[in-house]
């Protein structure tokens, strides 16, 4: 299988980019470090600007301001990154998947499977699920019962969508997420937990992605939603009635716990943390490994934790740490007139 | 499939519980704020309580304090929420498992299947492993060699028991998870790792409950422990040999490290970890994304971490966290007498 | 299916070690506190020390300073807990894989296998990728397109490699651990977001060991790549592009953001995280739940984080962490010689 090339010019036109410089043919991308002179490279980041002078790269996309610094043939943008994944994307091998069902996969005689659908080997699809035109449903995957796959959407391998899942169009869940999975609703009876049953579904918006092994609980009484393009990392836990407005990013290993409500172009960084019932509001940053404790109503960036320390130096913050209060009230004012 | 429909004055008798107002019929269960006239909602959060004035449900759940205000018929409990969860449980739809072997599936010659376990498309069941009666193996799971699973049990989907795990009866084990695959024990060599055998096996409890894509490691020497009634939230780690008492509840992304026992009835929030071969008493808590590095011996609640705060001004208090012990040491009396 | 034994005298000379009293047969393993008078335990941190009065074990490893104490028979390690290690693995049944291809697994017919690989059922292999001899591929993996799996690698359960994963000889996966699926790579676009391609792939040297349900995305450009003998914990999440060199280990729940570089050598703890594109050091040390923000270029110990309180304390000094640059400013210097 050849590659595919692609001249600046082309490409220039395809995507409405600037072009300085002779015109040349690419058969490939790489970073200004690696790639050579039959590919093509970008600066978006200023941090790499110095890279420019002594890349091989035969094309690189750059904004005007960095158009002077690059000796091949500048491909001018205004914003490189996005100009870069447009182009980069024209190099992506992508998996085929043939319309049809796999001999190994499962269908239950009360689905309904669009013959425009692919089923992978060893998928199952349980009762009155369906699955749309142009879906790919991987390896591995099983599709338990009232669950709805939108068309074109990718389900990569081994993803469980358990129970009342409905899928947009175009959503992409990556290996292992499993959606729609029982919250963890329990109420303490006469010392032994019962579960709150959980009745709700998980509803996914247009254009979402999930991370691998991410988990979607549905919800106790009405559903989890995601709404259109959230874009969800790998190991990611959606608590149940979980609400996420669009175009929402969260980084890895984040969580959020049940009923809280988070808004639109949110970013939340890797390994943070929300609490249940409480509600943040639009274009909120968290930053990573934080802990949110309670509503924010105003945008901005938000934070908790203490800094990278040096062992022996944590060590007596930390124990001063635990004196603080005493330490505040032997301050000239008692302490008082922090409050 | 017609829908199940049960009178106020039927739950009431089924359950114990005191009624007010005209008997009303409803066919399912909603929140205060949700439910329609043919529909059952209920008041156990008293931050609700303001909906109780304006909720078109026809009955609703609540303690004997709060019936006064229910327009609509009440249903009066001593807990409300215990006795919606027992209600709702009546209008869940359960996926139906015929017992037997599903084609896909393969058992192992040397497995033992009860008649009356299912097992889902494309499980697996390995040599020496026993499946009781009632038990539900759902797709895609794999039992590997030498694991039991008890009367009752519900392996939703893709569940993996790797090796030597023993489970209890009615034990439900959401999609995903992994238990029994070798604990992380490792010892170094001349400059490489050598893996300390797991031989050990992971024991777990009547009525357990172990969430989507959470880990139980098997014991190294002896077994990694749950006792009856503890209820696992998703994507939880549990390393090798750790023993948990009954009726705790951990919430989601905790994790606790090898050897560590943990009490009965304890809370551990989400995002929490427990440092290795370490004790924590029975009834406590954990507050979330708390790290737990030293025993503890007194019931009670336990947190760490520091506050939410814009990040500029938490960037400042970070900055002087780095100096606090600097800082404590100017205060008037020198720092000393808060050891 | 009888167990093996082994006289005290064949392990000596077996692993090099000392022997001190009486030969004696054992026919397995356990804890100083557990073994019986056929079994062998160890001694290697000291805080059991006082267990070796009291042991019944027929066979004790300890270092020589400990020899005296052993009652019965010593073997005289420099390492005791390596020489167990070494013994233990004796006692270790492991599964039995027979060379082959499971009449319920999928073979792509444009991939290779190897006639000495084992692959298990309802395991799944894509195009163009290879297993080489003495692999084995258990229950319900899926490795998709362009992968290759060396020479006695072992892929327990529900693994998958998702997309040009090349794995060296003798890595071993854990069940339910997914490698190769796209990175985050996000661009915001006229408000919505578009992927950006992850063309690069996962690169795992010789060795390696990859806990449940961890996570490994590919690179954007360029691969992911662990050197030999780096060993991964379970829920591990690793970005694309990430480098982690030869014998790292990391513990449950860690991760590391895009494009970080780690070290030979080092020991990151149980979730901590790393922030993207820094560089850590040989021999660097994370304490558990730890957060890297900045690079670390001198090797030893780093920690962030407060330590754990009774929560009625922990919140008295929590509210003073906000006041803390207020509290430097009204110390006698006002703050100002602190940075």
């Amino acid at each position: 299988m050849s590659l595919p090339t692609y001249t600046a010019s082309e490409l220039a036109t395809r995507f409405g980019l600037g072009l300085r410089g002779p015109d040349r043919t690419v058969d490939g991308v790489g970073t200004l470090a690696d790639a050579g002179p039959a590919q093509l490279a970008f600066l978006a980041n200023p941090r790499y600007r110095n890279q420019l002078a002594n890349t091989r790269a035969g094309v690189v996309v750059v904004r005007a301001d960095d158009a002077e610094g690059v000796a091949g043939t500048a491909l001018i943008a205004r914003d490189p990154y996005v100009a870069f994944a447009r182009i980069a994307a024209l190099f992506e091998r992508k998996p085929s998947h043939a319309p049809g069902i796999h001999p190994t996969a499962f269908v239950d005689p009360a689905a309904i499977v669009d013959p425009a659908a692919s089923i992978g080997p060893h998928a199952s699809i349980g009762a009155r699920s369906r699955v749309h035109a142009g879906a790919v449903i991987g390896p591995g995957c099983v599709i338990g019962e009232d669950c709805e796959v939108g068309e074109d959407c990718e389900l990569q391998a081994r993803v469980t969508l358990l129970t009342r899942v409905r899928l947009g169009k175009r959503v992409r869940i990556l290996p292992g997420a499993v959606l729609g999975a029982a919250g963890f609703g329990l109420a303490m009876d006469a010392g032994h937990w019962i579960n709150v049953p959980q009745l709700g579904g998980v509803v996914i918006g247009d254009d979402c992605e999930i991370g691998a092994n991410t988990t979607i609980d549905r919800g106790a009484l009405g559903d989890t939603v995601l709404e259109e393009d959230v874009r969800l990392d790998n190991q990611i836990q959606i608590g149940h009635n979980v609400h996420i407005g669009a175009h929402t990013a969260m980084a890895g290993c984040s969580a959020v716990a049940g009923s809280a409500r988070i808004g639109r172009y949110c970013l939340i960084g890797g390994g943070a943390g929300i609490l249940g019932h409480l509600e943040v509001c639009d274009r909120v940053v968290v930053t990573a490994m934080s802990l949110v404790t309670h509503a924010i109503r105003q945008p901005g960036e938000y934070s908790s934790g203490t800094p990278l320390m040096d062992n022996r130096s944590w060590r007596k913050s930390a124990a001063r740490f635990k004196q603080l209060d005493r330490i505040a009230r032997r301050s000239p004012d008692g302490g008082k007139d922090y409050e």
